[in-house]
């Protein structure tokens, strides 16, 4: 039995997130699918994370174990050619049955993006928030500052979550703008349930002048999900890297 | 009656195309629609270029004629209110009545993409064509300096084209990398039909080593559509920009 850690691509558009359900179409069930059809047996797929429905992952890692003999390139060509056009693995390789793609990891990125212009714009339609009043990414981007540290970040935990150590190490966090795209980045030793989104959600208000630029810290300090803003919507959000110490 | 130039962008993979068609949807039909349903009359619109199907277009300008006091972003809100997700205005300004979206344009800039790694990208399905070799994009760019100039393209243009001058002034051509995706940018006075997607195909002959990488001026002395290359599919291309000289 080998495992395999594989990275992939998807659109998360058409998919109701990650994690396999009960009529309901994942990534995860169609991945296994497509696994069993060039296997030949059905195995479990474990995920690095649980993307939500409407969320899109641009480096996606996961692992399963198989007796097949496929290996790299071929295992790559052939998944894919037993994938929909909205999903793509990019990358295959051995790993030892210690790894974990979820608690292997050290560090993970997103990006919630934002279409700031008065005109919805059809590029960015399924892959961004459209904001039309004009955001100030240079006051975001420092209003963002305010995250970055080690904190418990249960005030940026969606209510009903089960996980017992709400504190993250945020390493990067910050706003930038090219054109009519504002994109918001932030880095982290890892993430509690809807962090990222409540986190923009949170600068979204902050932009709209709900909230005070330098608000973050206190939010943070209150250490209650009423403190902090709505959850943007999931369409923005993206999984944009994973990073291991031992692999890549 | 006054004049009024719209700008916008489009998603041209539902459509076929700018033009007006019977039995297809095109983008001028559609916009057509929704002008007539927001001043209650029915006019003609016209066209900056007629792109052909699956070409999407990021700025598109074209012209409609009106006694509508709808004007800027009310007549834009009122246009993108009207029109599908893959359309949206986003600029609408007065003009005289000399002025004409195809000939009034000093130059356009088109894109072509390209998505160039072994495995396909999700994101880039239905904008740019999927190449796995491997390609040298600072060969290609040397290669693309071919094209600079004032020359008859007569070689890049699709055969049945009724055009009488063939001759036109590419003013910046290049070739460059970001990561996967591989991006030819040209810039011309005007261009020929199909001239974009075969002046990319014979690129992509280039890169495959079918074809040395001095041989544009060749091809371009040959006075032959049997000189160049395949035309390149459809979906790669985007009209990217348009410059006019009194507005904008």
């Amino acid at each position: 039995m080998q495992r395999l850690l594989l990275t992939l691509r998807y659109d998360g558009t058409r998919y109701h997130g990650w994690q396999v359900q009960k009529n309901a179409v994942t990534v995860q069930q169609t991945l296994q699918d497509a696994v069993e059809r060039v296997t030949g047996v059905r195995s479990g797929i474990t995920g690095c994370s649980r993307t939500d429905a409407g969320v899109h992952a641009d480096m996606f890692c996961c692992t399963t174990d198989t007796e097949s003999p496929l290996r790299g390139d071929d295992m790559i060509s052939a998944l894919n050619a037993n994938l929909p056009r909205d999903i793509a693995v990019y990358d295959c390789r051995e790993v030892p049955n210690t790894f974990h793609p979820r608690y292997s990891a050290v560090r993970k990125r997103y990006l919630y993006r934002i279409w700031n212009d008065r005109a919805r714009n059809p590029f960015w339609e399924n892959h961004a928030v459209h904001i039309t009043r004009p955001l100030d990414a240079d006051m975001l981007n420092q209003a963002a500052a305010g995250f970055v540290g080690r904190h418990d970040f249960v005030s940026f935990c969606a209510a009903g979550s089960s996980v017992e150590d709400t504190v993250r190490n945020v390493l990067h966090c910050g706003v930038a703008r090219e054109g009519g795209l504002v994109t918001f980045s932030v880095e982290a030793d890892g993430f509690l349930y809807n962090m990222v989104r409540i986190m923009a959600g949170t600068l979204l208000e902050i932009a709209a002048g709900k909230r005070p630029c330098d608000s973050i810290p206190e939010i943070i300090a209150a250490r209650s999900r009423d403190a902090a803003g709505a959850t943007a919507p999931a369409k923005g959000l993206i999984l944009s890297r994973v990073y291991y110490n031992d692999v890549k």
